[in-house]
């Protein structure tokens, strides 16, 4: 099976995504725009959230500023929609540390009302919805796949887990057609560079563009990581995958690398910066999970699904995305 | 390995409980008072919850009405307990997919409150939370032990799972002394008898003593069934098992019945009452989960704990209790 054309399968679509200015969510809301999609964009532009309005210049994205937990702003959005990429949230672990309550009403309360709305204003409507391989935890076995035992290593895991229980709940006792996909680590063009919250990668790419130093805690932990197009063609590949709805899948990236060999490439590929190795500090030990590696056959076997861009080639994308732009990053 | 005396282990100790005023609670602080522990009941009174203020009538219990979600009120009572016994929330199945934000609120905004409040009060506190059985949803094998996989079947089993995991988080991340156990259907003097709402065992009393009818749905389902003076003994023996910390334990009643014999059981001890089966309604079908066997070998083999009591015992215990009180509980 080869991932079909998404200007064949989208043109015409509406479309809603949410946390669209995000990283994830301006990825996906552009790569259906310009496949001749429809494509409301919702975002709330959360305090040291991941969005930034030049995430969606040039694109025909309509954008919309709002929670998706506020049902009245919701409920007129949806009804003329068909499909749902549900990309909102916050992605702090440490914040979630911090602010319990301030993650369980974003990540959790947030998302119970938005599915309410949904099945409300139309119960047809179809829901990618995005959680997070840090819900497995620390592995106890490698490659991960989805019977390993889950066992949230902080506050946002606990809450992005029942995120993804809503949805397969609604879909089975409310009709909605909702699949659920646990993401590796992503990066790409429109993550978050200014610092590490979303993503390592990001503030390693800063760094070294700026020529200053890369700092790798740990350095021979492995990570498989999903580069941002193969991601967008992954989502859009499940929201049309009637096998796949009411599961729950793991979405790995093409083959994995130490964490000290991704910054080696990415120095190289930036042509500055320079790459320090440090030790963990203890408290960060405590919710530190060591190698991660996905297995994602389930989704590549039931949608035909897989990863087309290597390392290289992302990484010299993503590096001459923000050489251009940085400074609207910071 | 015996269970030990409470006498000897809980004179004197100040404990917390929550949800003190209701079922499970209202058995656990008078157990704990009767040993001569200094108990302070914590119960919000929900609306259409289990509390009833005569549950108790007649002990050393200290009552304060609360929300466990409230800090500025919970800070105070825990500065000086060693031990809380957590098992105040929402219990509905049904309610709980009518309101889903409402059991959100109560199931894991409270408890994660709650918890905040226990690390900040007091950081050594050890915390026994009850969580339920329905987390597994339809059994895939029996009998059901933790390492069964989960699949919520309603919205109140979402939140009391990620209520399980908060537990767990604050043990390994803040040091609290939490064990947490999933509880098979419970039953006994000062359950929920007006309706359904909290055990069908409940309302089964109910009209019995009434000589109406009670109505068995399907009839064919095997349940164990845990009775109150074995629960109290199990919460009080975990709560000072050290080896028990961190952890999630199943735990179990005395043997599994089919509710077919367990209503005329009832019935016969109850010398009134007649039994009516009845097939399942289709609104109900979607979040049944047919038989339902407890696997607990991990809890018992961990405590030492067994328990004691044998149905028909605990059967004329339940019922002689609600012969003389049961206008009080309608």
């Amino acid at each position: 099976m080869a991932t079909p054309d998404p200007a064949r399968t989208w043109a015409g679509r509406a479309v809603l995504v949410t946390g669209g200015a995000g990283f994830l969510g301006s990825n996906v809301a552009r790569g259906l725009a310009d496949a001749g999609a429809d494509v409301v964009a919702v975002d709330s532009f959360l305090a040291e959230g991941g969005a930034n309005r030049c995430n969606l210049d040039g694109s025909a994205v309509r954008l919309v500023e709002a929670d998706i937990g506020d049902r009245d702003r919701m409920m007129p959005l949806l009804a003329d929609r068909s499909v749902v990429f549900n990309l909102a949230g916050r992605t702090g672990h440490l914040d979630s540390m911090s602010d319990p309550l301030g993650d369980l009403a974003a990540n959790a309360g947030s998302q119970l009302a938005f599915l309410e709305a949904c099945r409300s204003a139309n119960p047809a409507l179809r829901v990618v919805f995005t959680s997070t391989r840090q819900i497995y935890g620390r592995p106890q076995t490698l490659p991960v796949d989805e019977t390993h035992p889950i066992e949230p290593p902080d506050i946002n895991a606990i809450h992005k887990l029942a995120a993804e229980h809503y949805h397969v709940l609604y879909h089975r006792v409310h009709g909605l057609k909702s699949v659920v996909l646990r993401l590796t680590n992503c990066f790409g063009p429109r993550m978050r560079v200014k610092d590490a919250r979303q993503t390592f990668v990001g503030i390693w790419v800063r760094k070294a563009l700026e020529g200053g130093t890369v700092e790798v805690w740990g350095g021979e932990q492995r990570r498989d990581l999903l580069f941002t197009t193969d991601l967008v063609a992954a989502l859009l590949t499940a929201a049309d995958c009637d096998a796949a709805m009411g599961r729950i899948f793991n979405l790995g990236g093409n083959g994995a690398v130490t964490l000290a060999d991704l910054a080696e490439a990415l120095v190289k590929t930036a042509g500055r910066g320079r790459i320090e190795r440090r030790a963990f500090p203890a408290e960060r030990k405590t919710i530190d999970i060591g190698d991660f590696v996905l297995d994602d056959m389930a989704f590549r076997s039931t949608t035909g699904w897989a990863p087309q861009i290597g390392l290289d080639d992302a990484l010299a994308e993503t590096i001459a995305y923000y050489r251009e732009r940085l400074p609207r990053y910071l």
